[in-house]
Order: C-alpha cells, then structure tokens, then sequence
C-alpha cells in the first residue's frame, strides 16, 4: 500500500469536489494532508473547465441542493469523458427521497468508479431501500464479525452489478470491485463523534484513485487504511481533556505526518 | 439539569439543523460533542424528509439565502405537525431588511419552542426595531446587573407575548417561558472572539428540547449552562500563546466531556 | 506598521464577507483575531442593508456561484456609494471562464480598492490569459529572487492601470499602488499545505484598509505581514506529530495574539 501513498505524494493530484457545506473545510484540509489538492465548484456553469483541470471528481450529497444538482451530472460528464476516477458518496441515501432519487441517478447516468458510505446507504442504493437515520448508519445494518460473511458476499455482488468498487465504512471497512474484497479493521469507534470522517475519506480515496489508475481497488482499500491508521494515531496522542474537537485535528495531522512505511505497518487488513 | 444533560446523551437527539455556512461546522460537532447527533439539509424538495426523522428543528438565518428560506418554511411546518421543537436563532435580525422580516414570518407562521439570539436580535423580534451592529449585540443593550432587573421583566414579557422560550444570551444569560426566568452568569467574555458559539449553543439547546419534552424551559437553561461552563473549562485549559482557534476547539472539547455532575457543581444560576 | 495594527483593534472594523463556504469559517475566525469583526451574506436581497453597516467588504470567488454573482455586485456598488474600502480576492481566476469572466467584471463594474491573490490568479487579470492550476499558483509563475524585479515591474505597472492596490502573495509577496512597491519576506512554504491562509489575508487585509483609510497601501502591506509572520509564529509552535490542522489553529492563535511592536520587530519588508 506503501506504493499507493507515494504516488499521491508525488503526483498532487487536483481533486474536484462537489461536497457539503458542513465538512468542506476539513475535505480541503484532509486532502492537503494526504498530499492531494482540492478545489471546490457546484455551479454549473463552472464544473466543466474545474473538472478538465482535476485528475479526479469527488461527489458527496450531504447537504444536496437543487442548485448544485445540474453540476454534479455536468461534472461526471465531464469526468467520464475524460477517464477521470468519479466518486460519489451518497450521504444520508435513504433519509430522503431526494437524496435516494439523485444518488440513483448518478449511478445510472455516469460511470462511477466507486461509491463510498456507511452500510444503510449502500443498502438503500443496492436494494432500492434502507433504514438510513440520518448520516449514520443503522445499528441493525452494522457490520460484525457475525454478519462479516453475509456482508462480504453483499458488497461484491453489489460491486459486480453495479459495476464498480464499493466502500463499505463502519467499525469494519469492505473495498470490493465484485472479485477481491478488502477487509480492513483499522479505525476507532470515537471517529463517529466528529463530523465529516466519511466525508474526508471520499475525498482522499479520490485522490489515492487519481493517483493509482493501474491498482484502483488497492488504491481504494489504502484510503480507507490511511484514515483508520490516521484514527488511531490521532487517539493516541490525545491528552487529559481533549474531545471530538481536538481529535479532529490530531487525525488531520496524523494523515500529515503518515509515511508509506507507516501505513505498511499499521495497516490491517485481510484479502477475501 | 444533570438530568437533562443524561437525556442527550441516552436519548441521542438527531437534530435537523438548516443554518448558515460560517459556523456549520462547529454545530455540527457541538451537537454531537453534547450527545446529540445532526444532520444539516436546507433544499425545500428535502427538509420534509430529512425532519420527519428528526427529533427537533433548529433554523439559523445567520447566511440567509432566498433558495433556502422555503426550507425553513416548510421544515417548520412538517415538525410542528410532529410536534417535534423548533428553534430558532435571528442571526443579524434587525441588521437587515430581509433577516427581520423573515425572522418575524417565521415567528408568525410556526409555532416556535423558543428564540434564542443576542439582546439586539432579540430586541429587534420584540419591538420592531433594534440596533443591531453586525451579528453582535449592540453595547447599549447589553443586560448588566445595573440593568438586570428590566432585561429580566423584558423577556419575560416578550415569551408571554410570543408564546414560547426566549433565550437571550450575552455577558449574562436569560431564559424565560413567561413564567419562570433562569439567570445564568456562566461563560468567559473571551467567546466573543470566536465565532460561532451563539449558533453551537442553538443546536445544542434543539438537542436539550427534543431530548426533554417535559421540562423545556430547564432544558434549555441547562444548555445554555452546558456552553457557558465549557467556555469556563476551556479557558482554564488555555496555555501560552493559544489564541481563539485553539480555544474553540477546547469549548468543544469541554462539552464532549461534561459529566451531569460537572454540570451540576459548575452551573452558576438563579430563578426569577 | 504597529500603527495600522492599533487602528483594527481599537476600531473593530466590520467586515462583509462575500466568500466561499470552504474558508469561510477560518476566515471569520482570523478577522475576530486580528481585531476586526465578520458578517457573511451573499443573498442580493440583503447584501445593501449589511454592508451599509460595515467598513469595508470583502469578495472572494473560491465557490463562485450564480446565485451569489448579483450579491457581489450589488454589495460593491452600495460599497462604492458608501466609500468603503473593497478587495476582491479571484480565487481561480484562470481556471475557469466563468471565474475568469467574472473577476474581470466586477474589476470593470466596481471600484475596487484592492487585489490579493497568487501570482497566476493576478496575471491572468492583467494579461487576460494565465496557466492557473486550481486554487494554486504554477510553478512556472513563481515570484523567486531571480525573477524579482520583472515580477515587482509586472505588479507596479498592473496596478497603475487597474487603478487599486495589487497585493500578490507567495513565497515572496508583493504588495503596490502603481508608485512604490512592498516586497515581504515573511511567512512559511507549509502555509501552503492548509486551505485558506490567502481567504485569511483577504479578510485581514480588508479589515486592516477599512481601518486604515489615510494609510491604505502601508496598511495592505502590514496585513501581508501579520499573516506572514503569524505562520513563522505559529510554525516555531509546532511539536512532534503536528500537521495541517493543528498548524492552521496556531497561525490563527498567533493572529490573535500579535502585538504592534512584535508586528515591527517581525515583519521583513522593503520598499523599493
């Protein structure tokens, strides 16, 4: 994976991101760290030139708004035209109507080349239904060492039909293009007290894309490696008193600082 | 209030929160630093859905935008007929034509739980009119113990009048139903440097009122002790050369960790 | 240049902010620091009444929107009637044709008082084309001390046509009004590494024009310098395991802390 890491440090690929609101700044941020670079444009009339200049496009619902909507088909356009890696992350899929239909959409009109979200709004997009609560993730969807077998299964079908890498995310995290299945266990549970951990895993995981055309579905599989290992550096630096808000800024850091060597040894997880 | 501070934290409040882009962010992670869990969604197309699984409402016009004041309209609507709280926070009303008018049609067309802004804001809502300077409050209608006593009577004539809670927070904080007025003198001056911990304690108060629909009034007088007290905390964390970004990230730090019995030692208050 | 820092903390200039939503909430942050006060609002309807408060107004294209272009027009022109100090910082200028486009007409439509930007976003104003990459300058643009004085030639002539101060920033700043011209040493390369330290500057730079009106020029000057030396600052802070996130705080803290005669004895400039 180390070989993953070392191309987005030195290729910088220019991520396009057609995000929320809420967790803009720390994707910028996170994907500085990684060793990427963003840019952000939702207007129509701009994300065609943004995206011709990017070697990737990352495209996230969370805060979906009709306004941005035309820029999100534009720039997969875009993107497809020019073979640059598209992802979407269909934040709160299954919460709303809207959200379900567009991210549906996206899915039949570009070819995405991978989607990532926690496991009740890839359900929704897989089965056309869910139980999404909002941004997280049902209990009742979880993925645990006891479902671990069914939701692999899940995951690769998925990826088979809908034709590209799907990234599970939760306390086990599963990258899929319908054969292999990465099985990663990095990660710690308090990274679902700060808002936007998902959010700034899609844009990196555009960036390792974009980097890595050759190894797509390892590339995918070290991001998610990236941010987990990144959760559990930061944890481990945290003093008496800190919180969500310091957290925060010690997993940024914690990508920062992170070599291939690092990632090699932290990272853990399991082909299947 | 340590028991309203326990109900956040079992009950997990999912609020939807249509606020501004400045301070999105900060709410989001001071909602789940509180206990409480957020989701953000200001498409008129989207806020039906995204409140219908929500346990309250929080509506901040601190970046008012003509696409997104029909989301307000109609968040508001479909919680009022969940009977699910609704807040709101007038960000600069009385600093410009269109933030006063649609504060006051919001007041007119739900049914608020309560209004929580600066003196000035609140002021403006009351009478008309205000003095407003930006999105603080004006020096000249600061509540200072000198003028405490008609501040006090103020408010609670304003809550009779308007139906619901009126929070009004500033060097010292009032909440009153109408009835009952708390007097909370918690918090450091130094928060006014930070932006944004008016709109954190709006969310924060949303969580408090959907998590404790028996005592709203206590609820949100405990929240509004839960930030004033964090701000106290987080100070008193400050080291050398720390400056207000530091110091947000502590305040929210502060409110991840406060126990119900740090709140109870620590909230410095009075009945009226 | 303690003078013009005097000036922002005992005025408290008001600053509106027409801005990205990316850096938005750090540019708020780093106006309260430096001494000024934020309001954001980009809705048409309400850009006249809040600037009409404020000292000076601040346009960034960073997520250049339709629905914001009108807003940015209307807030320069009442801005003009009003004699306020105005900058435009154009974000991307160069790599798009609507941003291009746009920057170019609000130069023609309003009387801008100031320009801050990388040297492609600057150069592509001036020469009507440039090789933006992103959000960041090209290499092949990059103000060195070989390409010193054409670069100081380039900035001096441009702003004498454009009639407005011409604040270029990177590895070395430059900062003219067609007759002399600031060269400024300060700041760090990492500064690179964390979105919006250039939105941070825009913000300052206007609170510090709007506080500065018989000095305008000195004061743009003073604000590259607080921002530059803050990153020196806040970098020698820096400790095992810090990153991007951590160093955008502290450049925020040292924003908040600076003092007049550790802005003289700091800054590094000299006028040529």
């Amino acid at each position: 994976m180390k070989e993953c890491l070392g191309n987005v440090r030195n290729r910088v690929p220019l991520v396009h991101n057609i995000t929320n609101y809420v967790t803009v700044n720390d994707v910028a941020n996170a994907l500085l760290a990684c060793g990427g670079s963003p840019i952000m444009s939702d207007e129509a009339e701009d994300v065609e030139d943004i995206t011709s200049i990017c070697g990737g496009l990352n495209i996230n619902i969370g805060t979906l708004h009709k306004t941005s909507i035309e820029g999100m088909f534009r720039a997969g356009r875009k993107a497809n035209e020019l073979g640059h890696p598209v992802l979407l992350d269909p934040v709160g899929a299954g919460a709303s109507a809207l959200r379900t239909d567009t991210a549906l959409e996206l899915m039949r009109e570009l070819r995405l080349t991978v989607i990532r979200g926690n496991i009740s709004e890839i359900k929704t997009l897989a089965l056309g239904s869910g139980t999404t609560k909002g941004v997280d993730a049902d209990v009742a969807d979880a993925v645990t060492e006891e479902t671990l077998d069914d939701a692999v299964a899940f995951v690769r079908e998925f990826a088979k039909s809908a034709g590209c890498i799907i990234a599970v995310t939760g306390a086990t995290d599963l990258v899929s293009d319908g054969e292999r299945c990465y099985v990663i266990r990095n990660g710690r549970p308090e990274m679902g007290k700060i808002t936007g951990t998902g959010c700034q895993l899609s844009g990196i995981m555009t960036a390792y894309a974009a980097a890595n055309p050759g190894r797509l579905t390892e590339a995918c599989a070290a991001a998610v490696c990236v941010m987990g290992l990144a959760g559990e550096i930061g944890w481990s630096r945290m003093q008496e008193g800190d919180g969500n808000a310091t957290y925060r800024n010690r997993i940024i850091d914690a990508i920062y600082n992170m070599t291939g060597e690092e990632l090699e040894r932290g990272a853990r997880y399991e082909l299947r």
